[in-house]
């Protein structure tokens, strides 16, 4: 089965309409999709960048809420510029590799709806425990984003997405291993994986 | 009519699809299209970057380099690393001031194409002369690049595109004021015309 791994971090606002879009996208072309959360943050510092290039361009940044805003508009997802940006992103991604595969993509998109469709700041420990308890999960879950298991497996995974050179989100990696950056390459990724692997 | 006005540097390299295309995609659609060519350079300098984000990090240049390729291969475009980037754009954007507004747009196509597509040097006098020869003109007009009222015209084109909050290339504006940045919005942009302004 032709496959895709999905590469998110929860602070990326271009992640939010490829997380809500991408599983119909991937079902209607026959592609599995693996959902990877990971954090950009460590990645930007190793290079020397302190911080995403939409917070130190304003012009760039200001530009990328209307883009956004537009997008949504487009594929129907409710939008609001959230409170603060870039938000810490650790909990979400921390909670997130707590689930299984099988319950990551409904948390991932409920987060992503919360923080740019909602204004939440997912930070909070109350916005995560909200999102949840709406998905019918124990909200308990969040005690276990202290294992040492847990922190241990998110820094493999931000350590596995610079290997493969994943330099920001959402990122898209095809079986074959051609990548697209980019919510813009998501349906080419998609195909990609359909037609060359 | 419907009108966009295409903000590009020469040195840019997804101005090179966006400048081949926008042609026809504009005349399919009945709007019609204002060539401005401006210095990305000075914008960049004037906010602290250095140069290109595509030269600060090395591993999102080599993906755009990927990336260009994919889509030039997309639209039946020739593709070739160029020797340099960013190329010195001053010369070819000079020239294309001279020009008057009916020869620029076919310059422009050709200097892209140049270099991107041929992999030229594009601050050379030799290339930009081949470019005006094949085109039809006399390359003495190189010479005009030297006038007072040239250099003039592109500062106040950057300039005019610094207040309009153009931080990159390509980049769009409908006759409404509505901003799009990158050859991913072009087919957008040309759209957005038609229907808002």
């Amino acid at each position: 089965m032709p496959h895709v791994d999905f590469w998110y971090d929860f602070a990326s606002p271009y992640s939010y309409p490829a997380a809500a879009r991408i599983a119909d996208e991937a079902a209607h072309r026959g592609v599995s999709v693996t959902w990877r959360p990971f954090l950009l943050g460590p990645i930007f510092n190793r290079k020397g960048l302190p911080t995403s290039p939409l917070k130190t361009d304003r012009v760039k940044g200001a530009y990328a809420w209307r883009d956004l805003g537009r997008i949504c508009a487009r594929y129907g997802l409710p939008f609001a510029e959230p409170p603060g940006f870039p938000q810490n992103s650790l909990l979400a991604a921390r909670v997130a590799l707590v689930l299984d595969e099988t319950a990551r993509p409904d948390f991932t998109v409920a987060v992503y709806r919360a923080q740019f469709g909602e204004g939440k700041t997912i930070s909070e420990v109350e916005v995560i425990a909200g999102v949840l308890a709406a998905l019918g999960h124990d909200a308990a879950l969040i005690d276990r984003t202290r294992d040492d298991a847990i922190k241990l497996a998110l820094r493999h995974q931000t350590e596995h997405a610079e290997a493969l050179e994943v330099f920001g989100a959402p990122f898209f990696i095809t079986g074959g291993g051609e990548p697209f950056w980019g919510h813009d390459r998501m349906e080419d990724a998609l195909d990609w994986a359909t037609k060359k692997g």
